[in-house]
């Protein structure tokens, strides 16, 4: 009676807006502890792809630096960290915008590029935030089917309709960790009608070893319909603070910012992806943790004889079982064990979990979990 | 070429988006020191009616406390804060939303509730972000002529037409700081359709004396289409960290909780509103000091013989001349003296200026400052 906008007679809400399934989040370590009786300090949570460092030292500092201004709004424009942004992508500043999270980006663009019942093309098992945005401005979404758990380009430059305004590519893809080279990706661009915005979701990026970087800022030189979205939540070290950023040319940006939140970002976000920003030794010290505790993750899968999608950013989606319920049931396993990871049946992998890289012993205590959740 | 979505002979985004202008800020002081050539620590920002005391201790605490764990996201459910807020109101924890300020619940709300070509009321001279929200989502705006500045009921609920979903009224009003009573409300809630909702916007609610307050809460459980809002930007001091909520019946805040971003409250602003929640010695402090001040800047006004608009908001709408480049010029005059107040022609109430009611000696400055600017 008091669900999906319906109170007595009384219908609240387009049908579109009541026909979403909210976003589930992973379970915060507090909750875990008061669902299943168990000691906060004892549960692994390998859930979010955070980054198991925490947030860096420096974005500490700075944190605690801007903590006496706190009562006064933040600065709308982002002054400060624009020109940090601006000083190491070589863009203008009026090429940048930032969000409450990359999050805040994608749900811009599909509120700012879009119309409701115009189209939005994004492939099967890649972040579930291109469907609700895409719900959300009751668009019509056009799902492209995996290609090895990936994204088919091909198929997906063949399914833009006419009506098709967005494309979502998220590279390296969350849930499944897959990756497209860079040439394929240059190669959709190329073929995209310059009416349809591709958005290159890149929160990631940072994980890529050397040899698999590409320049995709270059691109945004070149394509005045991309734009690449990146985050301070994953390698950085800050999903708390809440802060992402797109790069793109001034058209774009412009209209991002005719519809973005005055006051989307906090005062304390903006200090801390500056002191980040500027932390290389950090995130080359989480990109190395990363590279380990991939390693660590693989070899235990291997020794299982467990199938999983060869991973490019800090987590892994394994196989556990070979019914619809194995998700859920090793989920509910490792939860009493003290162990979050995410299950992925909202992406129609009710087969499988993904597990985000922690620490040695974080992966260690999972992978024991596992073993017994298995047994 | 590259404004408003347009690049070369590609348009980008939909007419009603590319028709927005986006919201013009208060200036940081940062700003000001830049383009004036003025030292920061002597600015007197009095812009964007923040709280003079800045953030309470009790918060300050509260933050230093949070920062340890900011590498995580936040509980997206906000466990903690709900349950402060609960316990407060005497309501459910599903009759809470949070938002990034209250801003993300104004928009939620037009976003969640109206569909593109539907309508939206609100009062000549109320909040920005309403027209705001409007535009966003394709809306078709009924801003109804305004009564001595303030919200004419009577003509706001003649004006719901049968596509209308969605009221928008501020109480007291930003920026004229008008003021509803009660019974003028509880009148309208009365006349309004049942299926159209109205957002009662509180933003202020706290500065109001003891014998103007009203329990908008009870209402809530009374009018099932009835949504209150309200912020700790304001009389709470956390502006920079960016949190608001509302309070509404479960088929209201289920269908906000369906497109609200997961991760839309920040962690530090989750930590900070429950200290500040609890802190009724500060909240007493911010609203005596508002009182004194209001006497202040009132008495300066009378003997400088401006027009102002009686306030019950934290801020003093006053005339500062005769001709529509009044305001304009006399801003302009005390941003060279380093005081910033905020322009409202975009308003359309050239004529006037907004200032906030800041600490004794801010306030004095202010009043120099606009005796030269007026000499």
């Amino acid at each position: 009676m008091a669900e999906q906008g319906k109170q007595g007679g009384t219908v609240f809400g387009p049908d579109y807006v009541r026909a979403i399934s909210p976003y589930v989040a992973g379970k915060p370590i507090s909750e875990v502890a008061r669902e299943f009786g168990l000691d906060e300090a004892g549960i692994v949570k390998l859930a979010s792809n955070e980054n198991p460092l925490g947030m860096p030292a420096s974005a500490q500092r700075a944190v605690a630096a801007a903590v006496t201004d706190l009562g006064r709004y933040p600065d709308s424009n982002c002054f400060a960290l624009k020109a940090a942004l601006s000083a190491r992508f070589g863009v203008p500043e009026d090429w940048l915008t930032l969000g409450n999270g990359s999050n805040d980006i994608l749900e811009l663009a599909a509120h700012a590029l879009v119309e409701p019942g115009q189209s939005i093309v994004y492939a099967e098992y890649s972040f579930a935030v291109y469907a609700l945005a895409t719900q959300e401005i009751g668009a019509r979404a056009i799902e492209v089917p995996a290609r090895a758990y990936g994204h088919d380009l091909d198929a997906m430059g063949a399914a833009i309709a006419p009506d098709t305004r967005l494309v979502f590519i998220a590279n390296p893809n969350n849930p499944t960790g897959t990756f497209l080279p860079a040439v394929q990706i240059e190669a959709f661009l190329q073929a995209v009608p310059p009416h349809v915005v591709v958005v290159l979701d890149e929160a990631y990026n940072e994980y890529l070893d050397a040899d698999q970087q590409y320049d995709s800022i270059e691109w945004v030189r070149r394509y005045p319909n991309l734009m690449v979205s990146r985050t301070f939540s994953k390698a950085y070290g800050l999903a708390g603070l809440r802060i992402g950023y797109a790069v793109a040319q001034p058209a774009l940006t412009d209209l991002l910012n005719r519809i973005r939140q005055p006051f989307n970002v906090n005062s304390v976000a903006q200090a801390a992806a500056i002191a980040a920003l500027g932390d290389a030794e950090f995130l080359r010290r989480s990109a190395e943790l990363n590279r380990a505790g991939k390693a660590q993750l693989v070899e235990a899968f291997d020794r299982l004889g467990l199938e999983y999608v060869p991973s490019f950013g800090n987590f892994v989606l394994v196989r556990v079982g070979d019914d619809d319920g194995a998700g859920a049931r090793v989920n509910l396993a490792l939860l009493k064990q003290g162990v979050i990871v995410r299950p992925v049946g909202n992406y129609n992998l009710p087969r499988w979990l993904r597990v985000t890289i922690g620490l040695p012993e974080e992966n260690a205590a999972f992978i024991a979990a596992l073993e017994r959740a298995l047994a």
